[in-house]
């Protein structure tokens, strides 16, 4: 065996044949960190991903730099960006004047968010819950007006760390209220990463229901308890086709200590392209992404197979001690 | 909310309700990690696993001290252990010298192993792919006349750290022989964790399609490319309700250095007990095992669930700061 090692494609049937992944890393992965990224490593950072095939890729945050600092410089990123024809560079916005703001800093594409819980948007989005559904239906609004498309994000879908269960009505009801402002993509987010196989299953089935079309339905999940990609393959069965990641698995849960956070691209990537699902990613480039920013924040990733591929090529060479392993 | 996260019960249909965990840590676990346990902490482990509810629980290997000083002490444990009424305690056995060790020591279940691939018989079983299987034919059945039942692993069956891919067809023909040798369970290995949901389902259909009873079958699956519960859940559609687990994912993987080892028993639980599926295991306890596993070694356990629980009590206290997370 030569060259790193890649998944062996054998593909199920009924399962979407090609799957958009939406890289977070840049906009949601650092918020979650704690050490500020200097401007020119974030866009070197954006620049390798485009290179590894993003084409759907969150740059940044649009929130007033006293929120939170690491986004300070949205402005000046954007404006550094070399995006490919067909890529897209999505800013996040909390609010109307969050909106001008990415507007005018040319970004063509923007994302909201709203809470599916009580807890969450007092706490996170400074507001109720009905309050940040009105916010993005007003930015939502503007934004269309504008001609900028905008994905809606519905965060605590799965569960919340104040309140416990979160009842999948309200995801319910805060996903079609985003998708009737106008969303092109309403994201069900599993913020805390506690979701398993049977409530991805109920609460996309309920989604559904309630006519979102599949195309329009995206999820983000966390690895929080490991169950992140069980759920990617729950959700596949059912058509779901867009899933967000973060390289490398950039990211901490701010919930809980020590915890991983954003689901790992590499680790995702790997079981897409194991199943023949196309991506357009281009797997070594992205582990060799994770390895220059670790390197660069000296800071080791927790995704699963950057580790492997970084282990692999030296340790085939090293073969183990006998005796009746497994 | 007070007390641990539990995960909220969704079930999907179609699934087993029940499923046999059976934990490794003390055998598979241990022989991966580099540090020797004193055999008191050892019988604890087997002690704190067995009163969280563990039924099914492999305590050592009866290879010989030369090969894996780690199990130098197998008799002393087994010596030591109160198995409850309705438990096993099995002990590995490598050739029928292991297996009379074995049964000096009292111990009533065996474990043989066998490799899909050829390098690997060659580098840890020190013999040929056939040979393995005839080695241990020769265990089944004297075994099966001293009426002791032996559980079959078929290793390197979804991959191989030198040869890379593996055809199924020779994990069908090594199964088929240890169930036809009288093997009670076969358990189907992917040692270095390569597989995804599609290539499990590949293999798994093809194990049923030869006749072997999806009951005799059961899987042992390694998280290095983070794909082991995305195949639990891809095999649990098949019907298969048996799979090996290790506890905080105790086991490196000796073909990766630094990379996750075995499928951590808390996350594997997680998702179980989430679909509703009956294990009679106290995650809970669980979790407390590795916990006091990780302090009594100085080594930090790589289960994502056992991280969450630990860090969740403390910061549900401390909620984020603001800023449109999801």
């Amino acid at each position: 065996m030569s060259g790193l090692p890649q998944p062996r494609m054998e593909p199920v049937d009924g399962l979407p044949t090609r799957v958009r992944v939406y890289e977070v890393a840049p906009r949601d992965g650092l918020q979650a960190e704690t050490d500020i990224l200097p401007t020119a490593v974030k866009a070197e950072l954006c620049r390798r991903l485009y290179e590894a095939g993003s084409r759907d890729l969150e740059v940044t945050s649009f929130v007033p730099a006293t929120w939170i600092p690491q986004f300070a410089d949205a402005e000046r990123l954007v404006a550094g960006l070399d995006v490919p024809t067909g890529a897209r560079a999505v800013g996040l916005v909390p609010n109307l004047r969050g909106l001008h703001r990415a507007i005018d800093a040319g970004v063509r594409e923007v994302s909201v968010v709203v809470s599916a819980s009580e807890s969450f948007a007092r706490a996170n989005l400074n507001t109720s819950r009905e309050g940040a559904v009105e916010r993005a239906e007003e930015v939502v609004a503007a934004a269309t007006a504008a001609g900028v498309p905008v994905r809606g994000y519905v965060s605590m879908a799965f569960g919340d760390p104040w309140e416990g269960a979160v009842d999948p009505a309200t995801v319910v009801e805060a996903a079609a209220r985003l998708h009737r402002a106008g969303c092109s993509t309403v994201a069900v987010s599993d913020t805390i990463g506690v979701g398993t196989p049977g409530l991805t299953t109920r609460v996309v089935r309920d989604v559904l229901a309630a006519g979102i079309p599949v195309e329009a339905v995206a999820l983000h999940l966390h690895d929080t308890y490991g169950q992140g990609l069980a759920n990617v393959y729950a959700a596949l069965s059912l058509g779901v086709a867009e899933f967000d990641s973060s390289v490398g698995g950039l990211g901490r849960c701010p919930y809980a200590k020590g915890a991983t956070g954003n689901l790992a691209t590499e680790d995702l990537v790997w079981m897409l392209h194991g199943l023949g699902i196309e991506t357009g990613l281009d797997l070594g480039a992205l582990a060799a992404t994770t390895a220059w920013l670790a390197r660069v924040r000296g800071v080791a990733a927790p995704s699963n197979v950057a580790t492997a591929l970084a282990a692999a090529a030296s340790a085939v060479d090293t073969p183990s001690t006998a005796g009746a392993g497994r």
